[in-house]
């Protein structure tokens, strides 16, 4: 089965939106194991928009569109698809009333405008859209699905989750394809670059070349790690496991503890997890991060278990009297220094009394770079229950801000590689 | 002129990225005047590509490809395009020693594959890459123009500004349709919401409706603020800033300090530059927010002039041995409150010495919330160099990112408000 997604709006074709919402719906049909052929993007013109339902209902058996359901006079999805099938619309009762409620809940009077929204082609199902007022509508003709979305990304994600792949699922089966979807696993690994991954499971790739499921594995680079994206097509969950556990295992034994986790599991979740098990607080100290650090560490829900706190030491005096820095320090090393990192890590180790504390200082730039110690430049630290230090020193290249990202993963990578450390030292104490 | 974007790549309709070429292309193209009614996305097949050129050269005078360039198998537009033009490809050795140097620098071999990306359709015009190894390329045939380009965003973005740009002017001129361009300013406006916003300006917007050039002005709701913004067609730069000049006066007449900036203007660097006008220093404490906000605060180039820093305090004691919060104040009022937010903002005023400090104290959830005090909940304090204190309560929703993002948003706006009304305040004392 061939699915075709139609953008519909003039705000795609300015660039004022990316879109966004065929790629999010590509990745469920790639689920799905519907193939995706084209996107097109149109404008709010009912000719055109005619135009491209004709050339893509040539070429798939069902056509997405989203956007073009709004309350406006620009809103031609619904009228234009209904017009080329030659169906009428007529108005939904249900779906009047739940506007005018809607409008209600807010102590407002619906608008003429969007009593326009409940009207939908004869015969067609209706998708509940629970975060706004324009319902989703399917339509089928000639064994052609037509199925037309709200383009808010926000109304629009939920419903096809919740309705949508329902329908396609059932659509598949009715047309014979129901079959083997596709299954993915991502592993993340920091503290290796992406070639050196891919050469140490440089075997792996190649035994599978002749896997009889056809499972393959992608590297990315994202953001200063790798992910390793682990593809097949299997008949359902179960199944796919049973694929993915053997390569899993293959590729963990290459990369041991660089593998920090998997699909969603962000860096920050994985030391916090590995803290949260060890009982044990953290606490940082930034100077040219500026409080991204600590923002990341704070974005895993429940960190408030582990995570202390953190001190943005933005100037020198402020490094030495809320971070215990020596003055001396900074001025025989500069604030920019292994020492001081250092000195910052210890000092929030003090300061909030926690086990683990990460110290960082740099220059994010634009200015402040120096031939010595150009812009990019960064050293941290991080210290752990045992007082033992760990230095790193990195030079970063991008904006101010791609630099401060990179210099935040890579103090987490720091931290992840102790705390695994410091794990594996533990286990072995204890036995 | 109309063009037409073609986004080549398996990827693009796998859903794992988003055609964000197509988003910044059409921008530049609407700048130039230049009508575009139709993106399309196809894939590494070239049967299918080409029956997408045979489509886009139907409706299209100038066609822009995006991807496919690249060094493998599957890297097909180049080929494709001049198989379909009846164009032979020809070996620009130019181009190849241009990729032998750039591997040589990096010490590694030129591969074969490369080689590729030295073939060019006879007669074409060669795009150099200043990023990456494949070159862009322009074809012209019967009176229609060829535009391709590499995919990494990074390659295309400067390539399009750098040569595309001057060709395009170039053929306009040539095709006698140079002209007017699409100029846009954007008056960016905190603290009111979008509708309010509207209605504030209802009487410019209806005055416009007559406006000789078609000057629009639209509103735009993004990330707790709201966007106005104005488009004109001019001949130049200095006849549209004749336009916008009057329009933006009667809007700031209506929304005053609101108008915190124009264009990329954020609102972290709309009050950087307000304290570094005033020589004041700032220095925040943040609970819920976890960094977030000193984190914006020193994406600002320069901030270290008035930023002095912040304290995380995640935890009722960090609060009270770091920022001289009353334990006694945390238990009767708890943790989340107005008195501890104003605590807050006076204890970081304190620590870093600064004239003005902010307080954030909430429950970004997913856990953590109460009837009384749901999950969104967030108190804030701003207190300026009088001493006196600003209080701020609100109620977010959303996930826990946005709600700390929202909480961030919302403590800029109230510290941008008051530093707007103290230096009223000394403009009016001083005279």
């Amino acid at each position: 089965m061939r699915a075709e997604i139609i953008g519909v709006g003039t705000e795609l074709l300015l660039g004022e939106i990316a879109n966004s919402n065929a790629a999010y719906v590509s990745r469920r049909l790639a689920e799905l194991g519907i193939d995706v052929y084209f996107h097109t993007v149109v404008g709010d013109n009912a000719s055109r928009l005619g135009a491209a339902i004709d050339i893509a209902r040539d070429r798939a058996d069902v056509l997405i569109f989203t956007g073009g359901l709004g309350p406006t006079d620009d809103d031609l999805t619904r009228e234009t698809v209904a017009a080329r099938l030659g169906i009428p619309l007529v108005l939904h009762e249900d779906i009047l009333e739940r506007i005018r409620q809607r409008f209600a809940c807010r102590g407002m009077e619906m608008t003429k405008a969007n009593a326009k929204q409940a009207m939908v082609p004869r015969g067609a199902l209706v998708l509940e859209n629970q975060k706004g007022t324009a319902p989703g509508l399917i339509v089928e003709k000639d064994s052609k699905s037509f199925i037309l979305l709200p383009g808010p990304p926000w109304e629009m994600k939920p419903m096809f989750d919740e309705q949508v792949v329902p329908y396609l699922e059932a659509l598949l089966r009715r047309r014979g394809e129901a079959g083997r979807k596709l299954y993915t696993r991502t592993l993340r690994v920091c503290g290796i670059g992406e070639s050196s991954v891919e050469a140490s499971i440089r075997d792996v790739i190649d035994q599978l070349a002749t896997h009889p499921l056809g499972l393959t594995i992608a590297p990315y680079a994202k953001g200063g790690e790798v992910h390793l994206r682990l593809a097949v097509k299997a008949e359902d969950e179960a199944k796919a496991e049973e694929e993915f556990s053997p390569v899993e295992a293959a590729i963990r034994s290459r990369l041991g503890m660089a593998v920090y986790g998997r699909d969603e599991t962000t860096l920050e979740e994985a030391c916090g997890r590995q803290l949260a098990a060890s009982g044990h607080t953290l606490a940082v100290a930034e100077s040219c991060t500026g409080g991204m650090l600590s923002s990341r560490i704070v974005n895993v829900p429940g960190s408030s278990a582990y995570f202390r706190g953190g001190i943005v030491a933005y100037s020198n005096d402020i490094k030495e009297k809320l971070l215990y820095v020596e003055g001396d320090l900074i001025r025989r090393h500069g604030a920019v220094s292994a020492e001081v990192a250092e000195a910052m890590a210890r000092g929030a180790r003090a300061a909030f009394e926690s086990d683990w504390a990460l110290g960082v200082t740099g220059v994010a730039g634009p200015g402040g770079g120096s031939a010595e110690k150009p812009v990019g430049t960064v050293f941290m630290a991080v210290v752990g229950p045992s007082g033992r230090c760990r230095h790193h020193k990195d030079l970063f290249w991008g904006s101010r801000h791609d630099i401060r990202h990179r210099t935040t993963q890579q103090a987490l990578t720091l931290l992840w590689q102790e705390l695994q450390r410091a794990a594996a030292g533990n286990e072995s104490g204890g036995s």
